[in-house]
């Protein structure tokens, strides 16, 4: 059963209706392959979405600390949830009620949340309830996102793809705990640009090993991509770990010589690597668990021109946390070949904004290399809402731009819709086997 | 009468009508409250939206200059006014004279001006038309923005409800005018820090007695707030108040000192501080009264980060200048809870605006702490048809978003329209009785 | 025969229907006044946008190498078009095929590509041809973007109207070839500011004698127009002149001295300054021709203040790259009489952003000063596909916001249209006849 609400134009409606019979192909998740669906409701409340709506809407962030008993902490988030129904967010939340737990109310409230709660606790299911999660929600692949010295081991990779997050290694690198998961999960003594290249190289090998797919980073808008000058770097990088106080600009320096570093090594085992441009982690330090980020909107893909030009190999998914940055992706992925639009991030990803991303887009990127989203989900039931977000929009848009505007029929809409839903990401990401 | 266009499409035709009978909550604007509605048609025209736009559009400055007869200069306006017949400002004209003063015509031009012009004016009827104005808008409460030497006397202050404006003594406080009035409305004598202090206390004390409710500032693009360390700021302090000479890094000292010292008060008082951020003055120099101000689009929200930390008790409504910064504005405002947007402020108040604005605000920020709409107006005859161009295209983002979109029914819709409209403004601003 | 889509609104489709019947007036274009039509396919499909598209979708770009036979080119194309069939670029191309070369199918691909470059091969018909396509599209005028050195001879001045583009004297001033071509084309030995300046006279003297009524240059993101300051430019124009080194903040100084010293001459000789803000070139050197320049979406009109405001008698029609600029622009093109905005450039040329920026701007730019649109183009059949587009959004936004939101008569929208497509760009561009 589908609980989501149609879109009312029937042109729209013909093509979603048809879109949500296909597969599911969702290249970015921070879900955990171990514990992929949610056991209980507090785990799917616990999304930060909720917490920080719910947070900045006024309630208290103690009200869903980690000590309290879960489903303590889901009565106390349901109690603040009629503050923030307007949001696509909750919206998400009861369609994954509606089509997974059989709710049958239009919103949780402190009334309905128990007998919610009840239906929802899927601990005696266990990885029966994860498949057939996986199964309604008519899953082919799902991308994790995993730290480098991730064992990578307890799951099938070809359905939890692993993909390398590099984000500790270039900015977490003079962090006495990196170094040392660095050493420990590689095998080598990490004392020096060389050897830190060996023990990257080492981590390489292992996740494509392991059928890793994507490498992927976030980058704060302060970062700018600079040509890799490992001799500039070697007292820098000693300093990071060896742990001495470093400056400002030789933080700088460790963070562009790594992040080039990593550029390479995609670029030798042929993994794409995902570009997530503009947080600033902890802007807000007083906010729930997750709910602490935010961005500088002035930030320009200007800035990675060098890195485009250098690495043509590789390609780069890239999405932009900052809304009104949206623009300046689709004329960067329209020129460079390995620019690609991935998807609708975070505090971009909500119908105005991914609306009006995506109707450019389909405008003026080729239509083979737009990655139309990815999930961005840490519990499976978000998969199927979110992606059913999108195909909604997708529908709209090609009705109203491709059917009515310029008279294409259905069939040829839908050709696009599968090329950026199923065709694009299934090549992207397909070809990681290894150098 | 209601003198605008209905929506065109029936369920947002349906939000507006009921939407239409609510009284009007208005908590910003530049009403000069001994005087709130427009004597005569001259007060109307005089507005700097018609000013400036039918200078841009060619019309010398000087046809509006301040030494012509009112008559002379309502004529000369509307002689240039089918230049500027396409505006939405302009719109706001043609419904003020049909809703106030029976006007028939589709245009005001030098035909029908002089007829409008005898119709408008309401000279003899004074306070008589004050009121009639407020009837037929419904209104309930319109916010003043007050001088921080205005004696605040001679009105009602719940109808029209005081407001302290802190632009002078944060970016003005050198000019000699600054620090005179400063002594003369408070009895104190401002010789350093200490001092200013002290008077900006009598201030805030003598604001919040009669019966202020909100503290406002207009920022330039290039103000960034900072934690407030007065015994930095001694030295620049004591040069601003000795109209000494100082340097431009003096400057920002002292900006950043009185602006930190008034939102301490703000929290002292329990005012919600009105953070209007972006204009740059006088960019135009020989543009009309009013019409010289603009912008620099490169500002972020990321500048406040500090601000907003510090000051989790006081309330900051948010208005930004440039159109393009409004996305970021969303984020903010859906992750600290004393971040409130607030309307759509000056450049930003067109309809292609206001509703991908208010589409994003209405899918990602909590509905309770959304504060939809002030006027801005400075005569009384403008709340209502610019609080009409707002109500419509709430009602159409909803009928499409809420109401087709998600299949929602309009009570719903409408429960989150009230909230926006009259709710949120009234509980967020009716707490300023004093610390 | 119209062989682009109609809007599918009825309102609209009336509003478009009856400005399908107006003579084209393009202020901007980069035809080639002595081969204006395409002689062959090779012509069209080598314009930058399919190439650029097309390699950014995964063609070689030796694939379209200027030194391959034309129909060989044509046929490596036509094998990737499928790839970028969705964009809006690739639908100009199709109302081309289909509008002057009776092309019947939905997609050009290999099968289809010989036929229609027989088709297209007007080699032999040569003036003829030009002849037929301006008579089919209904041209009015067509501005061109001639070189400071161009002789200007040699086809009717008032159809094909000379503009003068400075870019190379402004940006490239210190390039010997620059000034090789000043002198020669000038008569005037270069050696200094003051001989500089008369060189220039000599070029606008020229230019304005050949019916040019346009000057225009396109400026990077990086600069900023300052007050002439002829003697601190002594120095660094010398250095330029003399091809000796010089550094970055020198170049600065010669580019601002030669930039202002242009925009006095629009003043002395009453051309209008088109502003055309932006671009970075060689962003992406290994690109095909024509598709390696992107932007720095960080830019400010308010870097424009100083100019604005000091060349009050010179009317600048303003176009930015970046979409995310455009409603800076609205703002800019409200308060100064003379900033015009100028059509929907390059990447903002896509219907996604020409509609958001067009609402904003019919509703709040005086009507009177809006150029609607040019086309861009280099080869003449690219004229029509290109306004069709553009008029099909404009009834569209008339439909949607006036007619239906406003309640205008379909009269009175298409009187807006009328200022916009015609008598603006004529009024504005028509007074070039000298000082």
């Amino acid at each position: 059963m589908m609980a989501t609400t149609h879109p009312s134009d029937p042109a729209a409606r013909e093509l979603f209706v048809e879109m949500a019979r296909w597969p599911i192909f969702d290249p970015h998740s921070h879900i955990d392959a171990r514990r992929p669906a949610a056991r209980n409701l507090d785990e799917i409340l616990g999304y930060h979405y909720y917490t920080e709506l719910a947070h900045s809407a006024g309630m208290p962030a103690d009200l869903v600390a980690p000590e309290l008993p879960p489903r303590e902490r889901a009565r106390n988030l349901a109690t603040y949830l009629d503050r923030i129904d307007n949001t696509v967010q909750h919206s998400w939340l009861l369609e994954i009620a509606r089509t997974f737990h059989g709710f049958a109310h239009d919103r949780i409230s402190l009334d309905s949340v128990d007998a919610l709660y009840d239906r929802a606790d899927r601990e005696d299911d266990g990885t029966a309830w994860d498949r057939e999660v996986w199964d309604r929600s008519k899953l082919e692949a799902v991308f994790l996102t995993n730290d480098f010295d991730d064992p990578l081991e307890g799951w099938d990779a070809s359905r939890y793809v692993p993909c390398l997050r590099t984000d500790d290694l270039v900015l977490k690198l003079h962090e006495p705990s990196t170094i040392e998961r660095l050493g420990r999960s590689t095998g080598v003594d990490v004392i020096d640009y060389a050897t830190l290249r060996e023990a990257i190289g080492v981590i390489f090998e292992r996740f494509v090993e392991k059928g890793a797919r994507a490498c992927a980073i976030s980058l704060p808008p302060d970062f700018a991509p600079r040509t890799s000058t490992p001799k500039r770097a070697v007292t820098p990088i000693r300093r990071a770990l060896h742990r001495m106080d470093f400056r400002p600009d030789e933080h700088d320096e460790v963070r562009s010589v790594v992040f080039w570093t990593i550029a390479e090594f995609c670029a030798e085992f042929k993994l794409p690597f995902d570009l997530m441009i503009g947080p600033v982690r902890n802007v807000y330090p007083a906010g729930v668990a997750g709910g602490r980020d935010l961005f500088d909107r002035r930030v320009s893909l200007y800035e990675y021109r060098e890195l485009f030009n250098h690495f043509a190999g590789v390609t780069f998914p890239v999405s932009t946390l900052s809304p009104d940055a949206g623009a300046e992706l689709v004329a960067f992925a329209w020129i460079f070949p390995n620019v690609v639009p991935n998807g609708h991030w975070w505090y971009s990803n909500i119908p105005a904004f991914i609306a009006a991303d995506l109707k450019a887009r389909l405008q003026a990127v080729p239509k083979v290399k737009q990655i139309g989203y990815y999930s961005d989900a840490y519990k499976l039931e978000f998969v199927l809402p979110k992606f059913n977000m999108f195909r909604k929009i997708l529908a709209e848009v090609l009705a109203e731009d491709a059917i009515k505007g310029r008279g294409w029929s259905a069939d040829r809409a839908l050709g696009v819709a599968r090329h950026v839903l199923l065709d694009n990401p299934r090549r992207i990401f397909g070809r990681g086997e290894g150098g």
